[in-house]
Parts: C-alpha cells; structure tokens; sequence
C-alpha cells in the first residue's frame, strides 16, 4: 500500500492515546497493559466490507462507530460497563490517511461514549476492508440470557427496525426525503446505543444484534421460558408511528423490520419495571409466541 | 455458504467448551465472564490469507496454531501468562466442516500449551479466510521494551531465522529433502513457541514478530540505549550451523534470515544470566550496532 504500517500505526497511535490511569501502558509495547477488575466480560464482534458494510453506503467515521457499537452492546447486555478495546483492520491499500483516520475517530467517538478506551490493535493487509474488534468489561453481576423469571415482562430499550428500515432504503436505492428515512439511515450506518438507561434489574439480557425474535429465542431456551410478544404493546411505542410511516411507503409489513431486522443493537430484557418499552411477557413453557407477521422474517443471516 | 453460522459456531463451542472455573459464561451468551486479575495485558493479531498465509502452503491445523502462537507470543513478551484467547474468523463459505474444526483444533491445541482458554469470538463471510484473535493475560509486573539498562546482555529464547527459510523454500519452490528443511517449513506454517524459559529476571524483552533488527531497534529506542549484536555469539548458538547449512545450499547470508527475518515469535531479552543465546551487549547510546550483513535485510513489512 502507498501508506506504510508504520505510518499508519502512528497515526492510529495519536487518536488513540489517552491518559487515563486505568492504562498503565498503550499502544506501542508487545502488549497493552490495562486495569482489571477480578471478573471481566469479554466480546468480539468482525465487520466485513461489502458483506456487514458498504464504502459508497458509509461513511469512515460511521463504520468505525458501527462496528465499535456492536462490541459495546455486547457488553452492556450483560449488565456490564464496557471498558477496553483493541481494533484490527484489514486494509486493502487504496484507503487515504484520511479515510483511516476517520475510520480511528469514528471508533474513539463511540468508544468515548462508552466510557472505554482503545488500547490496542493490528494493521493488515488484505483484499477487504476487515475490522475486527475485541471489548473486555467488567461487571460484578452480569446479566446473562438464563434468568428470565416466569412472571417478569419484556422489555426492548428502544424500537428496534430502524436498521433494517435503512438497509431496504439502501438496498432498494429507494430515496425518500424526509426526516424518518434520514433517521433510517443514519441507524443502519451507525446505531445510536443509549447509554443513560438503567437497565441492572434485568433478569436476563440479550443485544438485538440478529432479531428480536432470535434474541427473544436465545433468552426463551437460555432461561427454559416462553417469551410472549405483544404488537399491540409494540405499536404503542412512540416511535412505531414514525416506523410505520416509511413501512406503508416501503409496502413493507412494519413487523417484519421491529421484529425480524437486525443490527439495532438494542436490548431485549426481561424483569420488572424496566426502562424502554414493554413488549411482551415471560410465561411457562418454552419458544415464543404472539407474533403474527404477514410474511415469515427475513433472517440477517445472509448478513452476517 | 453451504455451512450455517449456526452450525459453524456449534462445532466450535464444542471443540473450545471447558469445564475451567476461571470461565463462569463460556461461548453462547453475548460474551464470555471470566476470572481476571487487577492487571490485565491484552493484545490483538491478524492473518490473512494469502498475505500471512496461504491454504496450499499449511493445514488448517497449523493455521490455527500459528495465529494463537503469535497472540500469545505477544502476552509471553509482556512476561506475562496467556489466559484468555478470542477467535474471530471470516470464511469465504467454501471451507468444508472439517478445514474449519481443524482450524479450531489448531487454535486450541496452541492455547492449550499456553494455558489459556478460547472464550470467544465472531463468524463472517468474507472474501479471503481472515483470522482475527485477541489475548488476555495476566502479570504484576509485565516486561516492558523500555527497560533495558547499560550493561545487560542481549539474549534470544532460541535461534531466530528457521521461519524466513521456511517461507524462503516456499516462494522459491525449492524442494530440499532434509530434515533441516522439514524443520524449516515446519517453524513457518506454525512455530514453536518455548513455554519452559524462564524470562522472568528480563529487564526488557520483546516478541520477534516482524525482525531481530526491528524488535532491537525498538527495544533501543524505548529504553534509551544502543543495543550491540554480536554475530560471532550468534554463529555459537547450537543450531546456526544446521541453519547456515540450509542458508549455502539456497545461496543466502544466513544472517538475513536470523537478524532479518519475521514470525519466529522467539523472544528477544535483555538482563543478565537469562537462559537462551546470549547474543550482544547493551551500551550507551542509540540505536543497533554490530550489524554486518552481506545485503540489506528483507524487510518483512511486505508480509503483514
């Protein structure tokens, strides 16, 4: 590449540099060497050009904080504060300083967010754009996707479909001008993760990450509960209107993008007096139920 | 692919699961919770293939192994023990069940050896195989590069160079039927890493990834003094004669490979009475010296 590693690591190395006394030495040894507390969360999340993002649909600031959000989010779905990253890249050599370093910023903004600092990392060459990112947190209590309690309600943090709404604007290269498909967009390039909800109470947690109805079905078999969908609880939310509003213009069944979509990386969690919107209910037995969609889910699978 | 992301990660939470206590939440939920202690090393490595490796060259196996190994090479470095390892893997979808297990069987055979555990990771699709893996290790007092003090020796774990003869015999399709070679190819597909030393009394080590003279420059740098190599300590370390065998019969200055070469993952020391080879001085100064090679080394940046 024209750009040499060294260059690049250097670069990366002043974006990155902090300060902060939890890190007693970053970038630039073998090895960071970071402060732990005596239980840690450990996450990985890989994004792959062309298959989890686009060049021409993104851009470098949000890829990065895409890809920075899905590592947090797997933190904070377990109850956890998410404290350390490394970022691996893949580059194929035809990135400017700029992009890369837009690509570095994009990251620290969301890692800023989050509270957590990037501290370490790898510089590849490859013929695609790869980011892979690792977060380590800490937690006494993690919440994990075993103790949804018969009884508890359930909760998303925020509507989910936003993404998959942007993904059917891209994909379809469908324009529509206004301040909901711009919202669209702006979600699937880079989720907004809502860092201010109390969500410690939770019995159990997952990341929309794939679906809510995975997720819901990750939590219903992880827990041996049924987790019972209410749409009609859903479309009280006060974003479903806005929602609904680019499905009907979309001719897309709204459901389809809150309950089959992915990559909101909001949280589905069960327990009582939660944050968010309620959603459903946890009942015996075993699966889901109470979802009535016009069509079957699309499945991100092929997006992952 | 013809492989689901379901059942990819199924075999290899089967092949990764541990009944380890240090693990409370293994593969499965949105991330792993595992025992850490208040200081925490973490570091992050990439392969790609084609670039690090290529399919024809190594077994999936070995594959596996010489990404873990160069992970953990990296927390090894820090005088640090590797605990904990997560795998991300993009898969162009044309592997087979067996390539991908084996490549799983690699990783855990290397973190084995190590004493640490897979606890995570990410599937994708990609175009080419890309192997992302982060380490997390433990010491109370990790071995920095900066520490190395005027009048200390300069030590390597064991021989370097084995794996640029490999890589060597490879490009150029030289075919040698000896056990040297085999030893050769054996270090570049998947190299040995040296568990049983004990670099602990180190005052400053490094891990020898991309060249001795690269890992001495910055070792030099970091600490504030002039490393001196000293060829003819280096030409009586037990192996060099079985190496420059091998470097005659292909026409190369074997130092290029010892002193020039990449991804030997051997650690490079400096202390007093450190097991090893004991090749140079530390003195005032900057940068390295001692250095006398027929031809500018090969920079192996090309190959990262």
């Amino acid at each position: 590449m024209g750009l040499s590693e060294r260059d690049v690591i250097n670069a990366l190395q002043k974006i990155f540099a902090t300060s902060d006394s939890r890190v007693r030495v970053g970038i630039g040894d073998d090895a960071a060497v970071v402060t732990t507390q005596s239980q840690s969360i450990i996450t990985s999340d890989m994004a792959v050009e062309d298959v989890h993002f686009k060049l021409e649909w993104s851009s470098a600031f949000d890829i990065g904080r895409k890809i920075t959000a899905a590592n947090v989010a797997d933190i904070l779905s377990m109850g956890a504060q998410c404290d350390y990253l490394t970022a691996s890249v893949a580059l194929t050599g035809d990135e400017t300083m700029q992009w890369i370093e837009n690509l570095a910023r994009g990251m620290k903004h969301e890692a800023d967010a989050a509270g957590a600092l990037i501290v370490g990392g790898d510089i590849a060459r490859g013929p695609k754009i790869v980011i892979s990112m690792t977060a380590v947190g800490s937690s006494q209590s993690p919440i994990l996707r075993s103790g949804a309690k018969v009884g508890d309600s359930l909760y998303l943090s925020s509507l989910t479909g936003w993404s998959a709404a942007g993904l059917e604007l891209l994909t379809r290269e469908v324009s529509i001008n206004s301040a909901i498909a711009e919202r669209a967009l702006s979600e699937f390039s880079a989720p907004t993760l809502d860092y201010s909800s109390d969500f410690s109470g939770a019995t159990a947690m997952a990341d929309v990450s794939d679906s809510v109805l995975i997720q819901a079905e990750q939590i219903a078999e992880a827990s041996g509960v049924q987790l019972v969908l209410d749409q009609v609880l859903i479309s009280q939310a006060s974003e479903f209107k806005d929602l609904s509003i680019l499905a009907d213009e979309l001719k897309v069944d709204v459901f389809q993008w809150i309950l089959g979509g992915g990559e909101d990386h909001v949280l589905l969690a069960t327990g009582e007096s939660l944050p968010g919107i309620r959603i459903g209910s946890v009942v015996a037995g075993s699966g889901i139920a109470g979802v009535d969609m016009k069509k079957a889910p699309v499945s991100w699978s092929h997006f992952h």
